[in-house]
Order: C-alpha cells, then sequence, then structure tokens
C-alpha cells in the first residue's frame, strides 16, 4: 500500500524536539500556571511552588524559551517569564492540550 | 504572587509520558502516515518507507500503542497499525498538533 509521502525532515525534526520539551511533568505544571497566569511569573515564585532548587527551575525555563512557548526579561535580579503571544503555531497548539 | 494550583501529579505524569512518545521523528511521520492511511498499515509497509530494520520499527510502533495513539491486529505473519478510534483526549488533541 502507498503510504502519504513524509513531511520535511525540518518539520518532524522541529515538532520532536517541542515535544521533548513537554516531556515533561514539571514544565507541563509550569506551562499550565503560565496559562493561567494574568501576570509573568518570577523564577523565585516558580522556586517556592516546586520542590526544586533555582537552578533546575531556571533549566527547566530555559528549555521552554528554547522550544519557543515562552520569553523572559529581568526585573532587578529576577528573571520572569511569560507565554510568547508570538510562539510558533505548533507550540500555540500543544499549549492547548494542557488541561487548564 | 499566587500561582494558579498545580494539575494532579497523575495527570502532569501521563501528559509528559504521552509528549515522550511524540518526541522523534520516526514516530511523528508514521502518525502522519497512518492519519493519511486510509487502510491500517503493515509492519513491512512501514519498513519499506524507512531506512531502519524491522526491529526498530517494531519497537517505535510499540512506543506509539503504549502511549495509547494506535492498536494493532495480525493478519497472517504480518502486524497491522492504525489509529486507535477511542484514543485519549490528550492523545487527539496532541495528534492534530502534526501537520497534514
Amino acid at each position: 500500500m502507498a503510504l502519504a509521502p513524509p513531511l520535511p525532515d525540518a518539520t518532524a525534526d522541529e515538532l520532536a524536539a517541542m515535544y521533548k520539551a513537554l516531556a515533561d511533568p514539571t514544565r507541563i505544571q509550569m506551562l499550565h500556571m503560565l496559562s493561567a497566569a494574568e501576570e509573568p511569573i518570577c523564577v523565585c515564585d516558580f522556586t517556592a511552588a516546586f520542590d526544586l532548587g533555582q537552578p533546575t527551575v531556571s533549566h527547566h525555563l530555559a528549555k521552554l524559551k528554547q522550544a519557543g512557548f515562552v520569553d523572559s526579561f529581568k526585573r532587578g535580579v529576577w528573571a520572569f517569564y511569560r507565554l510568547r503571544d508570538d510562539m510558533p503555531k505548533s507550540a500555540r497548539a500543544a499549549l492547548a492540550t494542557i488541561p487548564r
């Protein structure tokens, strides 16, 4: 049976990388919280919410940033994170799969 | 700032496991092809489509089955795979993020 032509390699690779960023329960929780938040969330608030050290929290947020879900800014010594308004379409669709 | 209460651990864990199954370009391609196919697809056809040995192809399909996307049946010596009609809601939503 003839199978549908494959997606371009780059498309499949990008999607796989995005799913890899989502394949972690802490990062899913972070996206859940960012979706519900009315303001950007400080790394310090994430650190308080999870039973993890701040470097681990920052590592998870860096993964989400790399995957295109969030961006960040500094306010004094603290980094704040928020969902990107302009995230890639696939990221937006993936975000919609996380329950509110 | 008060963050939204986290999702139940089991919910976050299940979603993470599902995304782990998707975090592979070959498995994404397989789901793309299964979505387009009008009939179940034989392991032999997947093996021909990808430059991979049949055990690797079967391993990928087993991962997709474990994650709830596909089920399989035997016809003679060959295993055939198809998308589940009754896949979990989160799997259905995740499947929708893969371009046609």
